[in-house]
């Protein structure tokens, strides 16, 4: 329930959004980033970050959490503000032409400027069909790891066969009173590393690894408290559990940001080159999620955009001054 | 005099020409760069080598020759041809749609596609008034250094107060049997640590320092034999020398490209942000070159804009394929 007020509201905190603060800043706007997920780096960061990538330019080979880190440390000077793993729901015009947007946990941003950077879309988790997972949501049922602290010295359960399921089990290994993590199958889809070391731990008795098994069944009073699973045999088993972590993958939607009244062409917002402006006036939208005639959703082709974006967003945060285009090489990068 | 024969022909070896390579070969497009500089890298290389550059996204900073030296390595995989040290002169159309391209030193060069990445064009030396400058060019006079080896135990003079005048006098001083600068200021205007070097290797005897002193003249029968100098008092002195060479700076211009019926605007070439295509069928212009509405002159844009005219280039190159769109992290950087 924060109230925030700044000068360009950034949806999604991938590539794009990010290098916009800093394109931003140059002018001397400052940039708040809302993502629904509980890191930044977007794609980057979520799908891929130990993966090169080959075509950022200048860069030979750099994995994708590389490219985030390179960027976090070059927007820093601008001193960026985030909130992390809020979903943005609302977009309201005031009378002056500012807008106020809203977030699923009540944070409220004022600013002049919207710049939807929001790829494919907000992420949202693919959900398991399991008896009463819905009804334990907030109660013991999560989909993401926002703040790993809330299982410390509790009792965790986790689904899943990748990498978001194996880096977790690993991680709370540490943390938590007991992990379990349950897969399907009995190789593991993640790194080949990761899925050695929670083989690793599950022989020290630090996993409870399950195999081979689904959870079909959720129960508690109030709260989650015991998780009913189904092995290959048919065989029930019961966990005591305080909670239940299923990952199984974040699918991408637009969501709200559908609903704002802007052109939207096969899920992706209608921008115009000359400075990726949507048809609602203040309202930009940059990165994967734009699209106008020889549209490439490539990293670079959102760095284009945030740079022409900042150039035409000034007027509205500094409708008395004139803007002059400046080398960095000459002006450097002053901070605020 | 080479004959060569590409896919696609980049005028301009700048920042853009470069990275163009890249996403052309990750088409499976050949090509061959050809700038009238002795080096590669435009602007960056030529202007400012040492200096930071701040927005190139992902490098908190970079000097610009650095970038260019990442460039570089990143466009290895894909072969790139260069003739550097000429000046693109004429275009001639085939009956086929291909085109043909000729320098001032008479390589011809047949393409499928021009892409045009002149930045603020060709870069031709600034020429000083000095009797008979004109009459010994290639016969002693030269602007540029393109093979230090030409200088090799000759007598050469240098004239020019900035970075160039400094650097080439402190390299050829190892070359030449004997190198006199000559500057009209007493301090310089280049890089604080090459002054200083070049006061040291004068202390040593190793560079013939005239400074408060301008040329006025040269002599010679057919090959350039004598250079005559003017000092701050009017007196006259002479200096037998071989090779004159005047390092005042180099001044962009559009040159023979604005003879080829390109629409041009304020000595920029109107594109298409579609594809950055000119008006005239398989011709592209990207980087600095180039206008269009909210045209910034950034290096980050030229390679948003390299990116979309390669995937549009493709049709010409391989007229029967369909191109298809890959990431690098996915497919990788496969080279020929
Ligand atoms: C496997 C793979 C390989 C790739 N390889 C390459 C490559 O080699 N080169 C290349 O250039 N590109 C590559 N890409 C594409 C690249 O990742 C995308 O172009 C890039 O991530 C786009 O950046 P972005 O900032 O526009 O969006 P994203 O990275 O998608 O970030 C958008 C963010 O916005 C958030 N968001 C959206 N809506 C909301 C909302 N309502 N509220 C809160 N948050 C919201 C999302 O959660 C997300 O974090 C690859 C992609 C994948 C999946
Ligand atoms: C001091 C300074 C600081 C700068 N700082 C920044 C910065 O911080 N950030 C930023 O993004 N940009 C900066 N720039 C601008 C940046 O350098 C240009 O945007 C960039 O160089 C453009 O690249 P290009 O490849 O389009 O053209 P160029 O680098 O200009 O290269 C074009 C090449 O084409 C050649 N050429 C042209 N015509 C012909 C012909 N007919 N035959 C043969 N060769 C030809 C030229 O010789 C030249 O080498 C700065 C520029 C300067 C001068």
């Amino acid at each position: 329930m924060e109230q925030i007020t700044t000068d360009i509201c950034i949806i999604g905190a991938g590539p794009v959004g990010l290098f916009a603060v800093f394109e931003a800043g140059l002018l001397k706007m400052r940039c708040h980033l809302i993502d629904v997920l509980p890191q930044f780096g977007g794609q980057l960061s979520e799908i891929y970050p130990h993966k090169p990538i080959y075509d950022i330019p200048g860069y030979p080979e750099v994995t994708a959490q590389q490219l985030v880190d390179r960027l976090m440390e070059q927007i820093a000077p601008f001193h960026p503000t985030f909130s992390l793993g809020e979903r943005v729901e609302t977009l309201n015009r005031n009378d002056d032409g500012s807008y106020i947007i809203q977030t699923n946990d009540h944070t409220t941003v004022h600013c002049q400027v919207v710049v939807i950077a929001g790829g494919l879309g907000c992420f949202e988790p693919r959900k398991p069909e399991i008896d009463r997972l819905l009804d334990f949501e907030g109660k013991g049922v999560a989909y993401m790891v926002k703040n790993p602290e809330i299982f410390r010295d509790r009792r965790v359960v986790l689904a899943g066969g990748g990498d978001s399921a194996l880096d977790w089990a690993i991680f709370l290994a540490n943390v938590a009173e007991r992990v379990t993590l349950i897969h399907r199958g009995d190789t593991f889809r993640g790194v080949p590393d990761s899925a050695e070391k929670v083989f690793e731990l599950a022989k020290e008795g630090k996993i409870d690894l399950i195999l081979k098994s689904n959870v079909v069944a959720l129960t508690g009073e109030g709260h989650l408290q015991e998780i009913t699973l189904l092995d290959r045999n048919n065989e029930v088993s019961h966990i005591a559990a305080d909670h239940f972590i299923p990952l199984f993958g974040l699918s991408p939607k637009l969501g709200p940001i559908a609903d704002w009244g802007l052109n939207i062409d096969r899920s992706a917002i209608v921008v115009d080159t000359v400075d990726y402006s949507t048809n609602v006036e203040r309202i930009y939208a940059i990165g994967d999620i734009n699209t106008y005639p020889g549209k490439l959703k490539l990293i670079l082709c959102g760095f284009h955009e945030a740079a022409l974006m900042a150039q035409s967003a000034f007027k509205y945060v500094y409708p008395e001054q004139k803007l002059s285009f400046k080398y960095t090489t000459v002006y450097g990068v002053s901070a605020f």
